[in-house]
This record gives C-alpha cells, sequence and structure tokens, in this order.
C-alpha cells in the first residue's frame, strides 16, 4: 500500500465542486479540527463543502463548528469527493459508511497506524502527531492565503492529539507549524481556554465521586478507580465525560500502572489502562482480550463492575511483580 | 533605565572563573530550570559554577538538579560573578541577599516587569515568556555545543511560565526555542512526566477535601473554594500544594471568575483569584487591598476564614453584576 502524494489530493480538491468531509465517530479535537480547517478552505474557494456527522460534538470544541456541520445525509447530492479525516475505515462511521461510498472520488487522510488504504486516494502516515499536520500541509498546497480561523482549528487539533505538547508523539513539526500559526493571527490563548477551560460541573461531580474509589495497589506502583452507572445518574455526567482519568491516575507520584474501570452497563467493564515509564499495559490488555500501545491500552471485560475491578487489580499486581 | 545587551553578559560570563547563580525563593520551573541550563554550560566551559538555595526544591522538579543546587553558602567564597534569574531585586532572596552582594560582578537576568536595574549588568525583557528563553539565548552566545540535559532545563522553564504553551504570554519564539530543542536531542515527553506526572497523593486528597467546598456563585459566572489549616492537617498536604486549584476553579464551563481562599493562619486569608474571557480581577484585588493582572491577581485578608470567604463572595457578585 503506497501513499499517494499530498500534491495529488490537494489538486482533487481544488478541481471538484462539492465536497463532503467525514470525521469519526466520538469525534476529537483533531478529527473536528482538521475538517473545519479544511471545509473553510474549501468553501474559500468557492466550492459546497460540509462535514456530515452523526454524534454530538462535545460542548469544549463546539467554538470549532462555524456553520460547517450538518446532520443532514441529503446536504449534497451525489458528492464531487467524500473525504474521511483522522480515520481510515468504513467503521469508524458507520451510520454514514453508505453516504460515503456515494463520492465519486473517495479520498483518505489519517495518521492512524491501523488505517486501511481503501480510498482511491489515501495520504496516512502514522509518524505525524496529529492529522491536523497533515491538513496543515495539504491546505497550504491548495493555494489560499491562510487565516486565523483555518489556524485555530489545526492549532485546536495538534494541541488536543498531542496532550498539548506533552505526550510523546509530539514532533517538532508540531511546534513549528505552531510558530506559524502565529503569523496567521492564532490566539493560542483564546482556543486552549474555549478547550480547556470549558468543564462541565457535572463532570468535576463524577471526578470527585471516582476519586473515592481511588486505590493504590502494589506499594504505590499501581493506582486503580472505577465508575458506575449509579454515580453517572447521581451526577448527571456522561461516560464519556470520564476522559482524562486514567491519565490523572498515571500522574500520581509513584505510580507506573493506572486503570480506570468503567461500567458501560450491568455485567460489562471496560478499562483503560495506561503505563507512565516502566510498565507495559499492552501485554495487560492482551491478557484481559483487548489490545493498544505500550503506555495506553484497553480491554472489555465482561463481569459486574466489582469482579472486573477484582480481575484488573489482580492482573497490575502481577505485573508490578514482573517490573521488580 | 536601559538593558546591557546578552553579548555583554556572555562575554562577562566567559572571562569569570567563579560563578554563582541566586534564583528566586518559591523557587519554580523557569528559575531551576533556567538555572541549571546556565550552570551547566558553566561547567562545561571549565568555570566553579553552582546555584545557591535557600528553600525545598518542589518534588516534580528535582530532576533538574543534577548536582547544581547547594545551600552552602561559602561553596564559592569571593565569586566572580553573582547572577539573579528569575528575579530581579534583593527581596527575591532575603537569606542570600548579603552574600549576592559580594559577587565582583553582579547580573540579572529576568522577564518580570516589576524587576529593577539593580546589578552591574542587567538584562530584562517582560515581554519574554520564561527568563528560560532569555537563558536560551544567552548559552548560545557563549559559544558551547548545546546538549540534551541544557535542552531539557531550559524545556522545563518554559513550559512550566507558558503553562504548557497555553497562557497568553506564550509566543511563536516559545515554539521556535521547543523545537530547536529537538535537534539537542530533548525528550520531550520524559520532561513533561517528571513535571506533570509526579503528584502526590496528599495533594490529590487535598484537593478532593477542597473541591467539597465549592460553590458556584452569581449564575455560575463565580466559582469559590476554600482550604483550611484543618483540611492540611488532615490530609498531610502542604499548602503550597494548592498550586493550579484557582485555575481549575476557572476552567469550569460558564465560570468567569475564580477565587481560592486559603487559611494561612488562624486569621489570615491569602486569596487567589482568576478571570477567564470578560473578568478583571485586578480591580478585586485593589478593593480588598491586594494587587494583579487582569486575569491573575490576589490579596491577604485579616479574617477568619469564615468571614473572608463571605466577603470574597460579596465581592466576586458584585464584579459578576457589573459584568452583565
Amino acid at each position: 500500500m503506497k501513499n499517494n502524494s499530498l500534491q495529488e489530493i490537494a489538486q482533487k480538491l481544488n478541481e471538484a465542486k462539492s465536497i463532503l468531509l467525514f470525521p469519526h465517530i466520538n469525534i476529537d479535537g483533531d478529527a473536528l479540527g482538521s475538517c473545519a480547517a479544511i471545509c473553510k478552505t474549501l468553501r474559500a474557494k468557492g466550492k459546497d463543502a460540509w462535514i456530515l456527522l452523526e454524534d454530538d460534538i462535545p460542548a469544549n470544541l463546539r467554538f470549532l463548528d462555524k456553520g460547517y456541520c450538518t446532520y443532514d445525509m441529503d446536504k449534497i447530492k451525489n458528492p464531487d469527493i467524500c473525504m474521511c479525516v483522522d480515520c481510515g475505515d468504513l467503521g469508524r462511521f458507520p451510520k454514514r459508511a453508505e453516504k460515503f461510498n456515494e463520492g465519486k472520488t473517495t479520498i483518505c487522510i489519517d495518521h492512524h497506524r491501523t488505517t486501511d488504504f481503501f480510498c482511491q486516494y489515501n495520504y496516512v502516515d502514522s509518524v505525524e502527531a496529529a492529522t491536523g499536520q497533515i491538513a496543515f500541509d495539504l491546505i497550504k498546497l491548495m493555494g489560499i492565503k491562510p487565516d486565523e480561523e483555518i489556524g485555530e482549528a489545526i492549532f485546536a487539533a495538534i494541541t488536543t492529539d498531542t496532550g498539548d505538547f506533552q505526550y510523546s508523539n509530539t514532533q517538532k513539526k508540531s511546534h513549528l507549524i505552531a510558530a506559524e500559526l502565529y503569523d496567521w493571527g492564532v490566539d493560542f490563548n483564546k482556543v486552549s481556554v474555549e478547550i480547556y477551560e470549558n468543564v462541565r460541573m457535572e463532570k468535576i461531580m463524577l471526578k470527585n465521586k471516582a476519586m473515592e474509589t481511588l486505590k493504590l495497589v502494589g506499594n504505590g506502583l499501581g493506582a486503580i478507580m472505577h465508575i458506575t452507572q449509579e454515580m453517572l445518574e447521581e451526577t448527571g455526567a456522561a461516560m464519556d465525560e470520564s476522559e482524562g482519568l486514567a491519565q490523572d491516575l498515571r500522574s500520581i507520584a509513584g505510580v507506573e500502572f493506572s486503570a480506570l474501570i468503567k461500567e458501560s452497563k450491568p455485567g460489562v467493564a471496560r478499562v483503560s489502562l495506561r503505563a507512565k515509564r516502566r510498565g507495559d499495559v499492552a501485554k495487560i490488555a492482551q491478557r484481559l482480550g483487548g489490545g493498544g500501545h505500550t503506555k495506553a491500552a484497553g480491554c472489555t471485560i465482561n463481569l459486574p463492575i466489582e469482579e472486573a475491578v477484582a480481575v484488573v487489580e489482580e492482573e497490575i499486581e502481577k505485573a508490578i511483580e514482573e517490573l521488580e
């Protein structure tokens, strides 16, 4: 499988009249930021361009949608191009998959390692810290004058996917792009306030409830926490608002392994695993029927929450013993 | 008052044999990171160089001290140069002020607006996001081959003083330096893990306790929280571990003003005020006998904690009314 060049893709976009953009479900800052930047660019070039969604935009990302997003499958009939962004298989936008195949031309840009080259034109580079970086290169090739709004969307994509330049995927290029975005008039602080200072009280209350279940194991090398459906009811929070908690757990001094166990529904527990420096959570996830990366992995356990917690605790203690 | 050139200061350092570096009390990432980078550079050039301290290094910054720090006032007798870093008056290192004046030459580099030009050589630029950026320029002028360790110290300085590239002081230059540090071999993730994933359990427990006092006022536009001496005793945390909480409060969706009220001792409350987009907390602080910036200010109220909380609440409600 070989990439097309971004030049080819820019040319295809420049030739088209109507383009539908497809970010993945559970839309995040990279998917929406990249789409918004490309959509604005396409419209600036006089094209009929929309971002087609199938689920809600998280509150802290809504500022990125300046009239680009639609849930209307008929917004563009028989689009010249359907382009998936930050995802690389139809399963990542299941309710829109049929619509995607309506595109006279299909294009994919993505930075996930697992992406199939399933479109007519594909540009996939897993070294890129964010799809926003690919979008940045693409937009420059399309020959428009970049502006503040496009820059903010690119910055949103990069800051969210690099954990604000902290994760190990952050590249020299990430900082060089951020520096260049200054010249486009981007107010980084404004974007950061929108993204990071927009936390619902319900999320804060959920976190407090979850903190009450925090347990250190293996001489403080492991940290385990769980969230039940009851906690969601009590706080009014949604389960996706537990995002970031596994990361927070890992941030405790001395902790090398962390696990957040979420009761998706009675009898089903979704587990988020994190390792800090020395550990490998991909191994733990695999033993429990899941998978992922060395430092971030996950699995699903079909057991009541208390039993799932016990299973994970045992696995983490085992991993800690292996570490020592 | 006029700055000397960094070239002049680099030359002075290159000519000297012994140099003592003076970061400010309540040492932070910028002060220690800048000092560590300069100290390593000076030693690489064969100089006798030390960082003289008068208080503890926070746990998450200790990785920066690779044998550079000392509490021994006699470590260097009659140093050729005493150089204060990230601070600009003797009051910022009170127990070391006398020693500072022993320097045959005195130098100051800083980025605080309030800095006096009290040394023989001064380089103060309040536009710089961090003193680490000045240290970066200075080190390059001193003509050594930069290495990973120096780069990590510079990165630590910049990431902490810019709130990880989120605060409004962040510059294009901050990102350009970060990009250049890649070429020095810096592992950003390693530094970020040291600084940000090193949170004491005591701090987490203190935060949980404080969260129980969280109160939203003025239709959710204000958030107020307090910390008592009793909470410190119960959790084993130190008051300085409440750092970041005022920021967290500001991050609640809808909140424009936040206040964290800390009982320094019975009858004395220290107030940290933050504004998000529209508010001005400098005004509130001034009314209460304090001061600061538009978005971050503070004051001290000589009242029992409950009464101090009531006073702050009233002022915040007043500010919210003025906003509307």
